[in-house]
């Protein structure tokens, strides 16, 4: 039986991901903010490396209360707005809703599942470049990869549907059999360059050009391993060299925090570095140059 | 028997403190670069909170060679450009010389001495708010204290005289038994707030505003405390809070650093983050934060 999906933010992310289903033939549901008269007109545009294509009829709505049920959830607004995330997506739930927190960071399911205790709840880690361009209009400039996985999904079927469902989307998707695990590998990577990005107001290939940056990112990144192996999470030391030589060798790109700086949107300092962080503290590990880096940017938050 | 003084550098530290023994009716020497000219024709201006001076008639030179051997050499280069000092002093020097090394940071003396052997050394540290605002154009704005210590002088009456004779020309003066303690002293306030003015773009009275910033202040001072506990010079912890208070009054003012960096000069990264990381290291004390904040300068003096 085919999954109803629905969209809570349809920006870079959940215009990219939804939209590939919804052109896959999936029913999707997509929720807007300021673009929903525009795409109610006009549709979707999705401009993508791998081929461009214009949703015409999208099941567009303003407010969730108008939304359907839906079989997945897939939350892909900035965690900055998490306190709204119960009321929004309440309107969408039956009693056997998966929402799927397309979101950065460390402890999002845990706040969701305090607020709404009896859902099922799932982590997906988007791997992409993506940017909203304009008005109902999509561009997906590289990458794409995308890894779910479950926090306290009773039913197994149902991700491994999804999945199939992205992939039959041509989304290259793999499910993690440890969602928390997948969420410390990314903040390896997520963690020196959002925030040095911002901080020092640069691109990641700068950062990597110059000795003492690349050396500081690699230390940033063990100090993260370090504290996730403290919180019994197992990563390798070699994955901080493994992911700087993978940073080497990206094209020049703005991480999404530096975007948001850019743009003066809030940065979701929350998940991404005090959660991270606090939970590395409570489990007896200091991280130091993270601590530094997250009061560096709250710093910046204020000034703006 | 009076002392004659030499200043190498007559810049915002050595107008001033020059300037103060010179109308006090002390023998002194200036060095200037690119204010020759200027001085020459029209004397020496201090702008000063004690009260304004003008000095008609200065011992100027372009060249340290043109310059007569003088009893107490005042060095008041910033650190950046030390490895011209042996040079530049040499010609001003007598067998009973004494340098004083009027910079910011740590290794500075062994640096020279290294250099010259057989040289009186001594250290000078500045608490003043003074700035060269023209052409032989000196503004003091605030405070003004002056720390000398020895580093290797064996005739110890001659550092008692240089304190009597600032002390004369009422420049608030000390003599530290302890050069290393003083030197780490000041460190523990100008680690923070040097760099972490030019890396968040700033001044002091703002990261004392802001609860992030000024929590990692505390924190970096307590490092450099640490540091210099491991390095056996003995700071008490309670010196953190002392300078944050202190800081907390300071009127708003750009520590000499961040007027490094808005004008394009050499940051003193070296003598203020290297050699303290580097010492403390060798001690056994890994000064994390310190050495994070040294790594954003060293990327940010790269791509001005």
């Amino acid at each position: 039986m085919a999954l109803k999906y629905g969209i809570i933010g349809t920006g870079a992310l959940g215009g990219f991901y939804g939209g590939m289903l919804a052109k896959a033939g999936q029913e999707v549901h997509f929720l807007f903010r300021s673009d929903y008269e525009y795409v109610r007109k006009n549709g979707l545009q999705v401009d993508s490396i791998k081929g461009d294509f214009h949703l015409d009829n999208v099941n567009a709505y303003q407010r969730s209360q108008q939304m359907p049920v839906c079989d997945v959830i897939l939350v892909c607004l900035k965690t900055t707005g998490n306190h709204l995330l119960p009321e929004l997506i309440k309107p969408l739930l039956h009693s056997k809703s998966v929402v799927i927190l397309l979101q950065n960071g460390l402890g999002l399911e845990e706040d969701l599942s305090a607020e709404l205790p009896n859902i099922q709840i799932a982590g997906g880690l988007a791997f992409i470049c993506s940017n909203k361009v304009g008005p109902g209009h999509i561009s997906h400039l590289d990458y794409g990869k995308l890894i779910i996985g479950s926090h306290n999904v009773t039913d197994p079927e149902i991700l491994n549907q999804v999945v199939n469902d992205f992939q039959t989307a041509e989304v290259h998707t793999e499910f993690s059999v440890d969602l928390l695990l997948s969420r410390w590998q990314k903040l390896v990577w997520n963690i020196p360059f959002n925030g040095m990005t911002v901080v020092l107001n640069t691109t990641p290939d700068r950062l990597m050009a110059n000795d003492s940056t690349r050396e500081l990112a690699l230390e940033m990144m063990l100090e993260v391993i370090h504290g996730a192996n403290k919180c019994g999470v197992l990563l390798k030391e070699s994955l901080a060299q493994q992911m700087i030589d993978m940073t080497m060798k990206m094209k020049p790109y703005a991480p999404s925090m530096k975007l948001d700086f850019d743009f003066h949107r809030p940065m979701e300092i929350e998940y991404i570095y005090y959660n991270p962080v606090q939970t590395a503290m409570e489990a007896g590990f200091v991280m130091n140059k993270v601590s530094m880096l997250e009061k560096q940017l709250r710093f910046i938050q204020t000034y703006w």
